[in-house]
């Protein structure tokens, strides 16, 4: 299957969803796609087993507080430089490009940088969802350490990680991020195949496409075919009252509040956020939360909107539905379950909340 | 000629003056040299003539707060890990090792990397004393952009910068060096000899050795003889009356007034302070300021207190002196002159500032 422009917003819808909220809204990721896939040609979406096992897969993405891709356009010369390092370091040839996350922009860049490295695409990712640290990969819970990571600004800068953790890739490629002006582009894990092939979400490319197209879909509406397509609860239908976001620390912090409307009136929502949808609280009970994924979606087009782009007013159902199953064993909790992130509370399986507390 | 343990006493007395105030107080450099040069034993001095022109002179030390290193010890397996990175990119061997900064710890500390890896130890450095930020080295001055920078932390992470410029040199590295707890070990601008030969500094450890005997030898006391080695002026004989002291953006900052006792009662001298001491003011009168050097003497031993040692009631001599010709130059100046550190005031060269305002 080859990946041309025309595919790209459907891909873009597939992604908004799968970003939790997170991974950068999909707007300038999406002409970004477009415009690298008209310059230099559709870009072949491949699986593992299509590539040699010597070569290696380079999983990139751009770090940093989403709010900041708002103003600064996705650096679309990162990757060239960024795979000058990794075959130098690594000693073989890279041989595919995969999104880090399959989340938001991040996973439409890849694309653009593919295109523009003249490799294919791999059909698969490393969270399958978006999550704000860098250790919160699967090769982290895979318990591999990462070999390299290297960042880079639109400068020209580049930097090159070799850190003893994956905490302290986070800690690390965070403040470069920060230095940066709040964003990079990262390449994290880079692997040969033969490695990969047992440890990267395969299918999550094709699952964005999957549920894009259920956006695009008649019947019901978008929110009900998006809901029965990903077996999700909805949570909530109603209006944005409150978004409280600041920037912190090379993330997008804060919360939002959504007042329910129709047979959901008297009802409050409370979303924590740290560039994802973190959890979401009724009135101090517990509906959802990471590893699981929790969706703000537009209420009339279905089209999810990013924690950077939530404002007062906008009319929306908030859906959740279950991560990979990798973030459900003890180490993927650890890793990205809601102590992870700073939340006391035990992790509950989405479906396994009460339906009461549900719509 | 050959550094043993025997010498080190003598060569850190030297070193801490050039400092002028920074590159960390001695004592824990003095017993991690002598420590290494027992373990390992002595060291070659060499010149730069005395090297093969195709291999990498690799200039070291430690980047950071100088506080930090009263808790922290030196990190003397670092040099191992960073040649590994010099070598790898540079793709040629490091035939010795050079202070990047001859003044405090950071002069004694390149015998203990040295010995460690059984190479020589160069007799120049970067800058001739001690300055707090990574672009302020004689590479710079000479137009040079550092081909590669590398920074390691005990827990044995490794860091490396590709920069487009000395600045992000400092930007970047400083904001490692301070996720890395507040100090790191780093190579700056390694170099082949055959580039290094007309950039840096020469006779820079002999001139930190004639310094420490100057102040060993009898006579007419340890100030006096240093006065007269190094041709300075002699602001204020007195007391410590305050110091201000924090830790802010992995550097350390803060001023401190030093009151004049004897022929000097009365007055006050004021030392503004960023790692090293950057410009003494006699009420509000400019005595000296950076790039020439300002040192705080013990009175007694004539031996340099460094900033972060500095405390109340400290009985000292005040004296500066002028620093390495090419800190002298417009581009000297730009990049360590009084308006690098954001001080307000036009350089004079220390020996031309009135003589009436100094003892």
């Amino acid at each position: 299957m080859f990946l041309n422009g025309e595919l790209v917003p459907t891909l873009a819808k597939g992604c908004a969803v799968l970003g939790a909220g997170g991974g950068g809204e999909t707007r300038t990721g999406t002409l970004s796609a477009q415009q690298a896939l008209i310059d230099h040609g559709s870009v072949p979406l491949v699986d593992v087993d299509e590539l040699p096992e010597h070569g290696i897969v380079m999983p990139i993405g751009v770090i940093g507080a989403p709010t900041i891709g708002l103003e600064k356009l996705p650096d679309l010369g990162a990757a060239r430089r960024l795979r000058g390092e990794v075959e130098r370091r690594m000693g073989a040839p890279v041989v595919a490009v995969m999104a880090s996350e399959i989340g938001g922009s991040n996973g439409l860049l890849p694309l653009a940088w593919a295109a523009d490295l003249g490799l294919p695409v791999l059909d698969a990712d490393s969270t399958g969802r978006a999550f704000p640290e860098v250790q919160q990969v699967a090769m982290h819970v895979a318990g591999l350490k990462p070999e390299l990571i290297a960042l880079t600004d639109t400068g020209g800068n580049v930097v090159v990680l070799h850190v003893v953790s994956g905490e302290w890739a986070e800690r690390l490629g965070r403040n470069v991020a920060v230095t940066f002006g709040g964003c990079a582009t990262m390449v994290d894990y880079p692997m040969r195949l033969a490695l990969a092939r047992d440890v990267v979400l395969h299918g999550t490319v094709s699952l964005a496409m999957r549920i894009g197209s259920a956006l695009e879909a008649g019947g019901d509406g978008p929110v009900s075919n998006l809901v029965a397509e990903l077996g999700a609860r909805r949570l909530i239908d109603g209006k944005v009252a409150d978004v409280e976001r600041r920037l912190s620390g090379g993330f997008v912090r804060g919360s939002a509040t959504i007042e329910g409307g129709g047979a959901d009136a008297g009802r409050l929502l409370r979303l924590e956020i740290q560039n994802e949808n973190l959890a979401a609280f009724d009135n101090g009970r517990v509906l959802a939360t990471v590893p699981d994924l929790i969706c703000v979606l537009d209420a009339h087009t279905g089209e999810a909107i990013a924690t950077e782009v939530l404002r007062y007013g906008q009319r929306v159902a908030v859906i959740a539905f279950p991560c990979h199953p990798i973030w459900r064993t003890p180490r993927g909790l650890d890793t990205a379950g809601p102590r992870a992130f700073g939340l006391d509370l035990d992790y509950v399986p989405v479906e396994d909340i009460e339906e009461a507390t549900c719509v």
